[in-house]
């Protein structure tokens, strides 16, 4: 048996919507398993310079988690790894690994797909919705956890609608983003990003997009994170400038998730490029569809 | 010249929408106001028994504040009001007394009814924008303030889902309500708040009805309140069994907000009139109008 397992990247809170919202990038990992006599790895794309990577691999050790808890044995495979989603960028490649890990050993031992069954199985290693909600399903996605489960609200997203991704080449550790936030808020804030977070969700599903720059405004975490890279305050004003629908720090960054109307991305992805030339900027449709197994 | 105006109840916050959400109900306060060459004051209905309605009466004050503003004079008129809305229950009745002042003046100036206009005013006389957005525009709301405007999406609640509201016989202060809750909430909580409102929000414009009662949950201000009148747990613990879809304090109280499938509405409110025999239960339709005004 020959599985390719894609996951796409995501960008979670998108502003006011911290550890709440999310949405799903054209943007993937590809994991090609196969049924195989011995145990190998291959690493291309992101990671595939990093020893550890293939050494201890985390897609691996999960999905031999999962494989032996269905089918109570040890086979060997080989996965050849085609990473797209950089390292600790905020864009959710994490939860890319997670989700692909669990969804192909539900898919090598035989298991039919139940995308949320393997969501819900995501959240043993990973506690935040905001990511692998839409890496599992793909589009924009409203979640809360509730009695270990999932529970969503998905908004397909129309193709004239484009992300515009500023990827930096400095990386962001998830664990000291978290750490530099408060520990409790004012309730006039909390207030704020709620109140904002619901707009920000409607609008969403209302398809309202003109209203996403107000409604992603943030005072909960954004701003202390940018600190860490302080160029990304002048990735946000001349994204802006230059027609953003919304401009907001992807996951806990590094990177910045631009979204725009289909006709101003080009003139977005090309101001951006040549004011930061040692970042990356890429042009993303969103992905509506979550994870996908093809088998050949 | 004379005129009907009607304004809607509202119901703010929604359980966990706190300072952001709210919706209108089919139950109204009436005004007719007619050029005239004396003065007058007319109350019946809620207000009618207590001398400081008609003595200093909000409306009027408000009404003329807006009127001479917009013509330089003080005319006469005669105001009579019908009101439904009862005082103090959390049900929006000072929210309607300023957007029906505000409105009122307008048309009696003679001057085109704005309806952004008018609720940009009633900012002025109401900071949160909860309960006047509804007022003036029907249906749910999901709302910010943005530089001293209003910015929202309302959403047409379709006819199969009712409000039955309890209203109890004890009244409670918003000021006193609000002095209750902290000052500050854990990002727990915060986040708990922020990401359930932002998926109540998804719920109502997608009419995920059966998502509701997860979405609605509140960790920031609901149960501090209800210690004021302990029975509002018994209200809701018995709306969720006999099938309230969501059941949550209405503003800061005292009246609870249940929705309900259209269905099950006389099987909730009679339930709930049996065991509170002392508190008036009322089965409502939502308005998904706002104010309306009529000339006569």
């Amino acid at each position: 048996m020959k599985i390719t397992i894609k996951v796409p990247a995501t960008s979670a809170n998108l502003g006011s919507g911290f550890d709440a919202l999310g949405l799903a990038l054209q943007l993937y990992n590809e994991t090609v398993i196969e049924t195989s006599s011995y145990f190998s790895i291959s690493v291309k794309g992101e990671g595939s310079n990093k020893p550890h990577v293939k050494a201890n691999n985390i897609f691996v050790n999960i999905f031999y988690d999962v494989y032996k808890d269905l089918t109570g044995k040890r086979d060997n495979f080989r996965f050849s790894f085609f990473n797209s989603i950089p390292f600790s960028r905020g864009l959710g490649s994490s939860s890319a690994v997670i989700v692909g890990a669990i969804a192909s050993a539900y898919k090598m031992a035989n298991f039919k797909i139940d995308k949320e069954q393997i969501l819900n199985q995501a959240l043993i290693y990973e506690a935040h919705p905001d990511n692998i909600t839409p890496a599992v399903h793909g589009g924009f996605i409203s979640a809360v956890v509730h009695e270990n489960r999932v529970v969503k609200i998905k908004k397909e997203i129309p193709n004239n609608i484009k992300a515009v991704v500023v990827i930096p080449n400095i990386t962001m550790s998830t664990a000291h983003s978290r750490a530099v936030l408060p520990k409790q808020y004012k309730t006039k804030d909390a207030v704020f990003n709620l109140s904002h977070a619901a707009l920000l969700s409607s609008a969403f599903m209302s398809e309202s997009w003109d209203i996403l720059k107000i409604a992603s405004q943030d005072v909960m975490h954004e701003d202390i994170r940018m600190k860490n890279l302080s160029e990304l305050f002048e990735v946000r004003r001349i994204a802006y400038k230059e027609g953003a629908l919304m401009s907001t720090l992807s996951g806990s960054g590094s990177s910045f998730l631009n979204l725009v109307y289909e006709k101003y991305a080009n003139r977005l992805s090309n101001a951006l490029k040549s004011s930061f030339q040692e970042f990356k900027v890429v042009e993303l449709n969103i992905d509506n569809d979550g994870f996908t197994i093809l088998e050949s």
